[in-house]
């Protein structure tokens, strides 16, 4: 039996003990200091709070001091833990990591490098491996259509993962796949970690339309179907600057991945307070009380910023993602909030022949 | 004054009446046999009854016998007509056009050439209009995410207007353009009508998620966001096999006109019906007797006729296509919906690097 490792027993990270059990690895779930209410959950065999369903008997789990036999004889290591704290996870981890040990990372999001500037977390998790482990650590970044609590009830889905290790991908691919859980293995690690990072924050700008339409009592479909195409070719043309490709976006790990968080979750929430005229900050305030975490707001901020990195470089025109930042300038505040959106995705007069 | 006359007073025709009545032209509404209470209830200042608001005072209406005079003088003509009337009325009304009027038609399907052989509707247009009108009477398709409710109550969206006379397709831009009603012109008409035609099929896939929702009490987020790129990568395909281009297909005229038939509208609530666990007889059966139209159904059967044409030329190879031959199957009659849709959407065992 293959040894996998779980690292976080928040929502996404218990949810994939599902395929894996199925598979009959030996799981393991490793719970973080934030985790110890839900590991006691657990082990009472209560369902868990973020899924609904209870945890697979089989699966055996370990309170934040057991790190170490957590990870012992692990083939797999999967990482589940928020953006803000994966890397301090993974120095933790490190010492008790092995060469070759793939770790498949379902954290979404940017970070900072040595030197300040922002980045997508593959580099920065290789960076904050030892320099012996970096060679033989790939990382195997995970996206596409895949909300945890459907993982974990087995119902039918599309995930991605994607690593420049093709041989390991693969590996990842076998030894996590089942009938429900469908992986399409890809080594555009950058398109698909650019759409899975960016689109909690262009999701921001398609709940708007729901909140729009919230408080007018008439639809906005048409402005919300017209922001869905400007928000996938943004993410691609960014994406491509950093030498991704555009088709990973405009297939399931970018317009698949933008579609389903649109039809749920907290980002597009965000938006629709506001499209419901809520002001931004009374929103987030709002969301923070109910102990409802926004990742968009800070996708979209550290968005900008590598944009403008980037355009600092001369490698982009800012221009060229108008509906980013729109939703900055609404996020900043801006009253004028259909103008915005309108001008970032509809057509200018006079646009030339396509 | 520029002179306009749309043919065919129903929901869409009328409401192109709004952004060009802003626009000042000459605006004049022609209706068919069929529109005949609707011009009543617009003659006593009522809403038309598909739009919910009335239409602009400004605009001349006209009667079925008044054809001739409808079109006397008009610089352009809007073919708002459904697709199995449109043929019949060109022909009503092609001894009235003169060489040079341009033909802005938001009718979207299929039919069938002299031949019998499936067929998009511009080049059906064209052989329609005799032989000395054929070389300057241009057609100009219509698509994008443009709900007609939207259009008439003049709210910001973006439609797009395809030609291969670049000329005409701008001429229309400057004429039909609003600050409201903004318009991208293509020259790939192509690409642009497939997509309008075939979304009304593919939607289908996303109305059976919403009901399977419904009936279960969970969400199937999931899967519906795996069918939406499929979808698009599956009409992409085939407009490219056909001459037209991918990037038409990805951005407003075929993810955006997706997207915004998902939202609402019949061809979507057929698919609600069905994965409701409604038997497709039964659904179809009772929307007809809603008088609810659903061109999804004849898109679906319509395109498997073209792809069945195009292999049979050694063109395309149909098992490209696994999502149409799905809710082909399901139109059918087939009672494993969701194990037909996964198969279909969801990336095999074993699916290579991509």
């Amino acid at each position: 039996m293959t040894i996998i490792t779980i690292l976080g027993a928040g929502a996404m990270g218990t949810a994939l003990t599902t395929p894996l059990a199925r598979n009959e690895q030996e799981m393991r779930l490793w719970g973080t200091e934030l985790d110890v209410a839900l590991l006691a959950e657990m082990r009472a065999r209560q369902p868990h709070r973020r899924l609904g369903v209870p945890v697979d008997p089989r699966v055996r789990l370990y309170d934040p001091d057991d790190l170490p036999a957590a990870l012992s004889g692990a083939e797999v290591v999967g990482l589940a833990i928020t953006s803000d704290g994966v890397i301090s996870i993974l120095q933790r981890a490190a010492p008790h990591l092995r060469p070759g040990q793939p770790l498949v990372m379902v954290t979404k999001g940017f970070g900072r490098d040595a030197s300040g500037r922002m980045s997508l977390l593959p580099p920065l998790l290789t960076a904050t491996l030892s320099a012996s482990l970096r060679q033989r650590c790939p990382i195997v970044a995970v996206g596409g259509p895949c909300k945890a609590n459907e993982v974990a009830a087995g119902w039918p889905l599309a995930t991605v993962y994607g690593c420049d290790d093709t041989a390991t991908v693969a590996r990842c691919q076998r030894l996590f796949q089942t009938d429900q859980y469908r992986i399409l293995p890809t080594d555009d690690v950058v398109g698909l970690e650019m759409a899975a990072a960016l689109k909690n924050a262009y999701v921001i700008a398609l709940g708007i339309c729901d909140g729009l339409e919230q408080a007018s009592g008439h639809p906005w479909h048409n402005l919300k179907a017209a922001i869905f195409p400007q928000a996938v070719a943004e993410m691609a043309r960014l994406a491509q600057m950093l030498g991704g490709r555009g088709e990973t976006v405009s297939g399931l790990a970018g317009a698949g991945d933008l579609q389903v968080t649109a039809l749920s979750g907290r980002n597009r929430l965000l938006g629709e307070r506001v499209g419901r005229g809520e002001p931004v900050a009374e929103a987030l305030e709002a969301m923070r009380r109910a102990e409802q975490t926004v990742e968009g707001v800070a996708a979209v901020y550290s968005g900008v910023e590598l944009l403008a990195q980037l355009a600092a470089d001369g490698q982009v025109a800012v221009e060229d993602y108008p509906l980013l930042g729109a939703i900055r300038a609404i996020l900043d505040g801006t009253s004028n909030i259909v103008e915005r959106l309108a001008d970032a995705v509809l057509p200018h007069r006079g646009t030339p022949i396509q």
